[in-house]
């Protein structure tokens, strides 16, 4: 399983308070979580060539990983459109916090993917509560995973109602959110994952590490092939047409 | 209810056999058959000035029908922008046929909808089976809606799964097709219809205006306000934050 | 539009606290609350002949409510069986808070719909936010509703997937809960909405009451014929059969 | 992984065609093809003592076929009770054919389960089209499975909308089916499979089978416990609930 975890990579070198949370910034956060997990990832950053995801890397990439924030309009539109090709040729994608705005994530949803938020000095409590628990993204969490302090995302989200909806946050502020939903787009799977403010050490969670393990491996799932689903002209029909009647006439005929 | 038709209009200008079968376009035989359920519709083709969608008039539109085929590309940007906003702002959409491909379907399916299919000089038999009778599309269908003469559409059809799947096509050449798909984006509603080929007259039949018709008034139900689900700073907290911890410190509970 | 309010009836008679709250049962407090909608309903309650729900009057409802919580066992056999039985025929179906654990409801369900639970003595503030603010069932409401003291009901709730959730709620002790499902069973649509507890005024909120009037005229929208869906031996086929190959062998061609 | 094949096992002893067809039982084909596959399976059938399907044995289950027709209501009540139990605990359900109108999959349903079907003498052709080719179920099938001679089951199909759909049939007779359907319930996972009438030797192909083996492992997948969602009773919040008001008061503020 090749699991590449993409960063935007801005906070981290531009505000020294985050930097002393992720030291290695968050793409090395998760790095490390994941590998606690037997899972080895690589990473790239914004600001590497090619936004750190040429075409030959992303074909060999099972999962991405997704955290961006203030830098979305720089990701080039190549980028966004081969990553969304890679989806939908079956690459998981494992869209995080902030990314809910990326090019990326609006590309494949459709829709704004606006959300109400806050954020408050020493943040809020956020509960996240397992709503499925036999889904295969909530193995080995309890009933909930308590955040003490994290950044409130609050409905309405702007998504297209989840194919799956497998977590639902609480905030200590009185807020709700859908904060673990899943899709399958093509033959790739997405999935959300609300919580991770930059100024809150959320990747050093074991509880939100262990959503990641699982949440790499539900969408790095071998998914029936590899190209994307084709544009097919079947030129021949699979049973004989005879007996079509011709243009020009229509009937109907019900039961 | 402002009900807008628009069509690329291109084939039945350009095509002696379709100018035949829609001497009016194929909007103005939609605009017959809606007129013939009390709805009364305009409409708008591709070549009138901003693509006969200024941004005016599509704010007063409850539904827009959407019909192209060989010109997708020729629709402007800014008139893709506005639709989806619309959209997303819950103005119902309902997509024909080859509309399956065009830009804004795309946009706010964020698949490549891409689907398998054949054209035979006189077309087949397909027949649309009502697998959600209690459905509002499907009001005063019979349990089938038998066309003499159609375009195949084929699965795999790379759609997001339909919130609402309600027809799905028997083909003569041995295929089936989801015909009948519902969608909920933002604060709109999207209908998808399959059959809808240019050289047969499918926007004559009684039973696809029927559905037609209850498109038109399913997806423009008035939709809870009128602004798109907007970017939200709730600066406030609605519960008070004291007590929270402060950020640095991790601990999790869990029962 | 007919509307039955059913109530199990007990805790008003039994409880002077609750009588208190509800000096004509639940049932008349909903009953007044849809009729300042300008919806006209009739009551049943348990200990009436045939649980109130005799069959020639099921036939003409269009829309049942149903409040139960310590006698759901004492609902007869045959009252179960043609209550689900006119669901599947299109009747809609509005269960509330504690009717989660109603004959009719785990029948409907096929699940537990366990939940987790807590009664204070003061109860405790629950905000149900609107996830869908474009649901019929959501017309007319805020970004969300407060009520100061309600029993507490949460996750994990062992329901199917709701085929549409519109509401999440928030509780002041630190729980969330999916408080509005939609479910689509047979020609028929159920609502499930989560507050209602006996000991609460819940059913004088006016957001509560805008709920389940909307949830009437959703549940009771005609649904496409009145039967239920039906055993059908279609004998004859709609296209010919000659040329199918004889049993006992088998062929696989696949493409 | 304990899989058990549950067979009701009439046809193939009175009936000398069918016994032809399955001299070992219809379970003893699936068991069969199964192994090819890797896949140990034990067998089950309706006159064996607690109908096959003591407690002890259940509960080593992690998944069951079930295969019945002319005798679903000579399963015992308690039997009935024990499946459902154990499929909401996490036990996989994978329901053929005829089993539709089974007494566990209509309680697990909560609706009839009706369909259209049609039997001829030498059967006609099925098709099942694959439109989710990236999920698990499909895993190894082409675009397409051929059954050349087959019983028609067809819309529209009673059961609620699928949680995913992998497959739809065609048949040459003129009608479709939603022919694989997926269901969460509880911590189990259900997979419904419309071909398998008794009379063609559908356990033979060899995609069949495929799909089975693939269902049995979708089915089996460990489901994050064991214990059913049960009814908990939280009497300590999370969080204080200090300056809960009082009941009898309700105050609404929304925004």
């Amino acid at each position: 399983m090749q699991v590449v975890i993409w960063n935007e990579y801005r906070h981290e070198r531009d505000d020294e308070e985050v930097r002393r949370i992720y030291p290695h910034g968050i793409h090395g956060a998760i790095q490390r979580g994941l590998a606690a997990h037997g899972i080895e990832a690589q990473t790239a950053t914004l600001d590497e060539p090619e936004n750190g995801l040429p075409a030959a890397r992303l074909e060999r990439t099972d999962v991405l990983f997704w955290w961006g924030h203030i830098a979305h309009a720089e990701v080039a539109d190549d980028v966004v459109d081969r990553v969304q090709r890679r989806v939908l040729d079956g690459m998981g994608l494992v869209v995080l916090h902030s990314g809910h705005h990326s090019r990326i994530f609006r590309r494949l949803m459709g829709t704004s993917c606006n959300l109400a938020w806050r954020e408050t000095p020493g943040g809020e409590r956020e509960r996240l509560w397992v709503v499925d628990p036999a889904h295969a993204i909530c193995a080995g969490l309890a009933a909930h995973v308590e955040l003490p302090a994290s950044e409130m995302y609050g409905e309405p989200f702007d998504v297209p109602p989840p194919d799956e909806l497998v977590l639902i946050s609480w905030f200590q502020g009185g807020e709700v959110f859908r904060s673990g939903c899943c899709y399958r787009r093509g033959r790739g799977r997405i999935f959300y994952l609300g919580p991770g403010h930059e100024a809150f050490p959320i990747y050093e969670s074991p509880s939100i590490l262990q959503i990641l393990a699982n949440a790499a491996r539900w969408a790095a799932a071998p998914h029936g092939g590899g190209s994307r689903l084709q544009v097919i002209n079947r030129t021949e029909p699979l049973e004989p047409l005879a007996g079509a009647p011709r243009p020009g006439f229509l009937h109907e005929q019900a039961t």
